[in-house]
C-alpha cells in the first residue's frame, strides 16, 4: 500500500465512521418519533392469548406467531412459518450485510396460563397502561422484550434500508412448555443458523436502574431417587426395628449428600468446576446488595450453603444439590404406624462450567447405591441435564453489548450471572459454536410466571434503543 | 390346731380337690359336646357387619353390642349396656365366689372394614367353614377370640352353677377406630373393675402349633415434624445454594437420628431401656425361626437394625424410630425445580418398658431443634404415646395360664414378646394396676385387617377349652 492509498483508505474509514454515526442517530431517532406506535404494535401482540400450555389456546398461539411473522415481513425480512410437531417456529432473515457478522435472536411468543385470574387488577390479556407500567400475560415474558429487536430492526430498515449486520430470527412458541420442538429445529438447520453470535432478551436487569449483561448461567441435572423396601407397608410394631426403613435410609442418603460446611459430597462432583476468578469475585462483591433484606424478601432470617462463598456466588456461580419434592408412606392427618414400602426424593443439582450434567448423575447414582443399607435397594432415575454457560467476558460481542446498553440507558451496565438455565444457550453454544448475549431489559419483580405480571415502558424503548445500537456495536468491533 | 384338726382339713382339701377335677371334666365336656353349637353362635356374631369405622352400620354395631350381652345375659351374668359418646360397651359380672381372685377380661366386637370386597373369596359377612377354618370379617379379630372367653363362662355356670373366679367382662366396639370412650369408661368406673388380673384374646400364637402367651408389648411415641423454611417454593436456580432447603434439613435431620451402629441418637433414649435378661435371650434365641425366611415373607433380602441385637430381640424388645411418611415439595410426574417451603415427617418411635413416651418427645423435639441449620424452624408435634409394658412372667397368673394352655392344646405355651402396642394394657396397668395375660389363639397369618380373614375351627375350640381351665388353674394358685 502507497502513502497516497493509505491516505485515501483512512479518509474513507473516517467517512464510513462517520456515515456510521449519522445513519445510528437516524434510526434512534426513528424509534423516538415512533414510540407510541411501538407501545400500540406490544399491545396488540399481548392481546393474543398464546398460551402454549393449553390446547383451547392453540389457534390463539398460531396467530401470536403470525403476528411476529407478519411484523418481521413489514420490516423486510424474509420470513418462515416453520410447522413443528408443536406450536410452529417463526423464522426470519435479512442477509445482506456482506462481510458483517450474522446474529441469531432468539425470543418466544407463548406465554404462561394467566391462571389465578381473580389475582389480576386488570385483565391478563387486555394489557393496560399503569404507573409506567404495561400489565399484561407476556409483557416482559418475553413479548415485550422480544419485540425490542423487532422493532429495532424494522427502524434500521426503514431508516436506512440496511442493516450494519445480518440477522437471523428465531421465535418459538413453546418455550413455557419445554421447547419440545426447538433442538430438532436447530439440529435440522444447522447450516442455515449459522451465525457469530447469539442475542436473548429474556432475563432481567441486576436492579431497577441497573442494566446488567448476564454472563453466565447455571446448567442443571434433574434426577429422582426412589428406595425400595419390603414389598408393601409394613406394621411398624411387628417389624419396626428388624426390618430396613426405606425412608429413614432415604432420608440418611440424603443427608450424606453434604458435609457440615455445605459441600456436596458427591464423589468428583467439583472436579470440573471452573473456578470464580479473582476478578469475578471482586465484581460480585462491588455489587449493590443488602443481604438481611435479600433473606427478608423470601422469608427467612438467615440463609446457608457452602463454606467459604458469598450468597451470590453460591447461586450464580457454585453446584448445588438441592431435593425439590419428598414422598413416602402415611401424609394424611395424624399418624399410622407403617412402615413404607418405598420412598422417593426428587433432586436438582444446579451445575456450573465445566460440570457434565451425565457424569454427575452416574456418579450421584453410584453415590447413592454404594450407601444404601442392606434391606433396601436405590432406583435412580435422570430426568435430563444441561450444562452451565459462561461467556467470554472481553469478547468484542461483550464490549458492543456494554457500550449498546450503555448509550441506550445512559449508564454502563454491570455484568452479572445468573443461578438458573436457559437449556436454549447451551444448544446454540453446542449446535452451532456460538455464545449468547444474554441481555434483560426486565427486573426480577415483574411477576413472570404470576399474575399481575408488568413491564416498565421506558425500559421497553430503551431495550429498543439498545438493540439498534447494538447491531451497529457488533459491526463496529467486527472491521 | 390339733392333729384331728389337721388331719380333717387334709381330707377336705383332698376332697375339694377332687371335686374340683369333677367340675372341670365335666366343665370340659360340656364344652366338647357343644362345639357345633359355639361355632353357631360364632358364625350369628360373625353375620352382623359391626364395622365401628362407617357410620351407616352404626346399627350394626349396637346389634352386634346387644347379641353378645345377650349371652352374657342368657349365661347368667348381670349385664349392662354401657352408652358412650360413640359406640356402647357391653359390660358383665358374675362376682359369687367369695375370697376367689377377680378377672378383668376385655375383648372388643367390632371389626375393620371389609374392603376390597373383591378379594374376598366368601363375602365377609357370609361366615363359611372351609379347610377347617371360619372364614370372615372379624374371624380372629376379634369376635372368636373374644367369643372363648364367653363360651366359657356359660359351659361353668351351666354345668356346675358357679365359676371357681369372679369375672368382669368389658367388651368394647370401638377397638377398630382408636378406642376414644373407652379411657373415661375405665376411669369413671375403678371401683366397679378393680380384678386382680385382666385377660386378653387379641393377639396370635407364636406359629402354628406352637400356642403362646405373649408376656411384654412395646409401648409408642407418634409425633410429627415440619421444618419450615422460605415462605413460598422458590426457584431453585435462582435461589439454590444461597437458601436453606427445608427438604434437606429435614433428611439430614432424620439421618442422624441413628449411628451407623442403627443406634438411636436422641439424647438419653436408652436411659430408661429395661434391659434384656440373659433368660429372655435364651427363650427368643431357643425359639424356632428362620431369618431367611421372615425376611423372604416381606420381600426383603436382609434387615438392619440396632447392633448386638437378633432381628427377634430388635422387634420385641428394642426400642425404634420409624419414619412413617415424608412430605416435600412436588410429588408429580417428571422434576420441578423448586426449593420447597416446607417439608415434614410422621415419626414413630416404639418403646419398651420403662421409657416414657412424653419425656422422649420432648427430647426428640429438643434434638430436632438444636440441629436445625439456620435459615429453618423446626414445628414438632406429639400425637400420642403409650408405654410399653411387661408382665411378671412367673407370676402365679402366667403359671395359671401356661397350665390351662398346656391341657387345652396339649402342649406348653412358649413365652413371647410381641412388638406392637395394645394401649388398653397399658391403661389397666395404669388405672387398675393389673397386669393382662395375653392369651392369643389366632395366627400371625389369619389376615387380620386384610381380605379372607380366617380362624381355625380347631384353635377356637382349644381355646375355649383353655379359658375354661384357666379359671379353674387362676383359683387353684390363689389359694
Amino acid at each position: 500500500m502507497t502513502d497516497d492509498q493509505r491516505s485515501i483508505a483512512n479518509n474513507q474509514s473516517l467517512y464510513l465512521k462517520s456515515e456510521k454515526a449519522l445513519f445510528m442517530d437516524a434510526v434512534l431517532a426513528t424509534l423516538t418519533a415512533n414510540q407510541s406506535a411501538a407501545l400500540e404494535t406490544l399491545k396488540e401482540l399481548l392481546r393474543i392469548p398464546s398460551v402454549s400450555a393449553i390446547s383451547a389456546h392453540k389457534p390463539d398461539v398460531r396467530r401470536a406467531a403470525e403476528f411476529v411473522r407478519n411484523q418481521l415481513s413489514s420490516a423486510g425480512l424474509t420470513t418462515e412459518l416453520v410447522e413443528t410437531a408443536g406450536h410452529p417456529i417463526v423464522y426470519a432473515e435479512w442477509l445482506q450485510a456482506a462481510d458483517a457478522p450474522t446474529v441469531l435472536i432468539y425470543g418466544h411468543y407463548d406465554v404462561q396460563p394467566p391462571d389465578p385470574l381473580d389475582k389480576w387488577v386488570t385483565p391478563a390479556f387486555e394489557p393496560t397502561v399503569r404507573d409506567g407500567y404495561i400489565w399484561a400475560r407476556g409483557a416482559t415474558d418475553d413479548k415485550g422484550q422480544m419485540l425490542t429487536h423487532v422493532l429495532s430492526v424494522a427502524a434500521w430498515l426503514k431508516t436506512t434500508g440496511r442493516l450494519p449486520i445480518n440477522v437471523k430470527f428465531v421465535i418459538e412458541g413453546e418455550e413455557e412448555v419445554g421447547s419440545d420442538n426447538l433442538d430438532t429445529f436447530l439440529d435440522t438447520r444447522r447450516e442455515q443458523l449459522r451465525s457469530d453470535v447469539a442475542v436473548i432478551s429474556d432475563t432481567s436487569q441486576y436492579a431497577p436502574g441497573i442494566p446488567a449483561v448476564t454472563y453466565g448461567l447455571r446448567g442443571i441435572l434433574a434426577c429422582e431417587v426412589r428406595v425400595h423396601g419390603p414389598k408393601q407397608d409394613l406394621h411398624s410394631g411387628i417389624f419396626g426395628g428388624s426390618i430396613t426403613n426405606p425412608a429413614n435410609a432415604l432420608a440418611r442418603l440424603i443427608g450424606s449428600l453434604h458435609d457440615a460446611n455445605g459441600r456436596v459430597q458427591i464423589p468428583g462432583f467439583y472436579d470440573d468446576v471452573q473456578p470464580l476468578t479473582d476478578s469475578e469475585r471482586a465484581g460480585f462483591a462491588a455489587l449493590p446488595f443488602n443481604e438481611k433484606d435479600f433473606f427478608a424478601s423470601v422469608g427467612v432470617e438467615a440463609g446457608w450453603g457452602e463454606a467459604g462463598f458469598t450468597s451470590t456466588e453460591r447461586r450464580w456461580a457454585r453446584p448445588t444439590c438441592d431435593v425439590n419434592g419428598l414422598t413416602a408412606g402415611y401424609q394424611g392427618e395424624g399418624p399410622k404406624t407403617i412402615i413404607p414400602s418405598w420412598a422417593s426424593a426428587k433432586i436438582t443439582c444446579r451445575l456450573v462450567p465445566n460440570q457434565d450434567a451425565h457424569k454427575l448423575s452416574k456418579s450421584l447414582g453410584s453415590f447413592l447405591n454404594a450407601n444404601c443399607p442392606p434391606g433396601c435397594r436405590v432406583e435412580f432415575l435422570e430426568h435430563h441435564g444441561c450444562p452451565g454457560f459462561v461467556a467470554d467476558a472481553n469478547s468484542p460481542f461483550m464490549a458492543a453489548a456494554k457500550a449498546a446498553i450503555e448509550r441506550a440507558f445512559g449508564t454502563a451496565p454491570v455484568l452479572i450471572r445468573e443461578g438458573g438455565s436457559i437449556p436454549v444457550v447451551a444448544t446454540l453454544k453446542q449446535m452451532l459454536g456460538i455464545d449468547t448475549l444474554l441481555l434483560g431489559w426486565g427486573q426480577n419483580t415483574d411477576n413472570l410466571h404470576s399474575p399481575n405480571e408488568h413491564f416498565s415502558i421506558a425500559d421497553f424503548h430503551k431495550g429498543t434503543l439498545a438493540s439498534a445500537c447494538l447491531w451497529q456495536e457488533i459491526a463496529n468491533r467486527a472491521q
